[in-house]
């Protein structure tokens, strides 16, 4: 029986767009920074990739400075400069924030000097969705470009993080997007590139694909994927709760992605029921994906006021396009039974 | 007519090993941090790489970071501890370092404490090699893996930056090679991939790719293909001596790397000369292709003695695997017969 992916919040497979856009950057040979044929032929791929992200995220006028990822993106953003951020930011962003900002039962999150704060649009492993602040200094938006119709110039944020490998393109590239005008020091340093923001040559292949990812991601936000998507959620949130009613919904009295499920079962270890889905056909994560290995309580749901019992004890479903109802269905049935067999041993 | 690539040195073609390998890791759908089977393989990919690597370049035993490339290695590697440095350096070590290391007017580096210096192993402009130094910190040797029989187990140096484009990899993806054992402060810190010391989801597509192309290019060099370059390369050297005598070699008085020539005509500015052999079909480049656009002497050549007249009038070839004899002849006509008509407009 073929696998079933639902680890899309980890990193979703490669869309068709960015694969094609990819084999044909191959064939380019030259660095963009070089002022002949091939160096200009480089260069403008790279700069019709930032026109697609622009016209995809809503970012005409904005700056697009291409980073390897938002943990890079999160270190020249924030690093250096401690804004105020909560406990349910990514790693790579708790990295460099005072911790200082309150997390309310349903997983949102106050501030109180927007100007001098990062906070994400959406969260990892619950899907909650954050209402932005005017005048925020740094969303990242991580989880969010292609699976929402949001538009940087409107989301009140000065800068935004994205990653490709979120909504289709490859892993290893990303971006900080900024309002023009606004001070960024590079981290990196020495070439100049990026308008002097993020040194070294440029990931051409994995900037076509960033590019055919986002223009790819955008259609299908306007083609109503998503919402389906949606419905293929609720469809599996009701099969668990109605086989399983005592499974505690995390962040489902917020607003949420409309792809991400994320689940509890106090005493049911989340590494537990991963690796026992793993071996039924399903990939599924507990937590967020980055630290491998890692046996501990999330601290997202712990900074939303659960126990550490329930905390480690809380997986996450997270859909893509091509995810369907019997995907779905058939997940809930194999995790259902492995509940089953958990609550009696439990008994 | 077909053009002519000579700027390796930029950045080289990608290799078809490197292409067939990125192509098939394009289908992996795993985040290498995730513990289900799809993540597992993502994994066992990087792995995979991190050994041909090891292989490739005598790093055996000694840890593999993976970078964006040798930029980002270098403020891995350099940044925060302000290491003694030549002005020969790459912009990208010069960022970081106390730039207190005399030139000789062939190009060689004199160094008093390795322990606390950085050295580059072979010069992007012109080739030049250096001798390591014992218990050096740090080594660029971007332009040298790959393209000499080099062994980072006995090299000397404590790190060594590599970065995949240089030898058929694609751009966007680098290590710094260390010695087991040394400390490496994370810079880009979040999810602690890489052992810690660099966060962020792994560029599956392109490490795929970098594994690929070091084993190809380790073959090459044990098939002896550089010095096939070496002799193409001096054949271009003999035709410009013969046609054009007073131009100026610059390092031929010095160990060079096997593919790259720097010459100079005072009053002849690179860029000129760099666009006139691009109408003609001729790749090349004026100094480091970093900075485009950039119309200034180069800083390698300006630290080697050379007048500001001479260093503006330099630009360089860099030979491949796949350039023939008939390529650089075809380069040289070309390139005296402009020269000439410089040489008579300056009458």
């Amino acid at each position: 029986m073929t696998r079933v992916y639902l680890d899309h919040n980890a990193t979703a497979p490669l869309r068709p767009e960015a694969r094609d856009a990819m084999i044909a950057a191959m064939d380019l040979c030259g660095n963009p920074s070089s002022v002949h044929a091939e160096g200009r032929a480089a260069k403008a791929l790279v700069e019709k990739a930032r026109g697609q992200i622009a016209a995809a995220f809503g970012a005409d006028g904005a700056d697009i400075v291409f980073t390897s990822g938002s943990t890079e993106g999160a270190s020249l953003a924030i690093g250096g400069r401690k804004l105020h951020g909560a406990p349910v930011e990514h790693d790579a962003v708790r990295a460099w924030t005072h911790e200082d900002l309150s997390v309310s039962p349903t997983g949102e999150v106050t501030v109180t000097d927007p100007a001098n704060s990062t906070l994400q649009l959406a969260n990892s492993e619950t899907g909650v969705l954050q209402k932005l602040p005017d005048g925020l200094a740094v969303t990242d938006a991580t989880q969010a470009f292609g699976k929402l119709p949001i538009s940087f110039n409107w989301m009140g944020a000065t800068m935004a993080l994205a990653s490709a490998h979120k909504f289709g393109g490859p892993k290893g590239i990303g971006a900080v997007l900024l309002k023009r005008g606004t001070d960024l020091p590079a981290q990196i340093r020495g070439g100049g590139q990026e308008m002097g923001r993020r040194s070294g040559t440029e990931n051409i292949i994995g900037i076509a694909g960033f590019g055919a990812a986002a223009e790819a991601a955008a259609k299908d936000l306007a083609e109503g994927v998503w919402e389906r998507v949606s419905e293929i959620r609720i469809i599996l949130e009701k099969a668990l709760a109605a086989e399983a009613p005592q499974t505690i919904l995390v962040g489902n009295e917020a607003a949420r992605l409309p792809n991400t499920l994320c689940f509890a079962t106090p005493g049911w270890k989340g590494e537990t029921q991963v690796m026992q889905m793993d071996l039924a056909g399903f990939a599924i994560s507990a937590g967020s994906a980055c630290s491998s290995g890692k046996v501990r309580a999330s601290a997202v749901l712990t900074a939303m006021g659960y126990d550490e019992e329930t905390a480690q004890g809380a997986v996450r479903v997270s859909l893509g396009p091509e995810t369907t109802e019997t995907d779905v269905l058939r997940f809930a049935e194999a995790w259902c039974a492995k509940e089953k067999k958990h609550r009696a041993r439990r008994a």
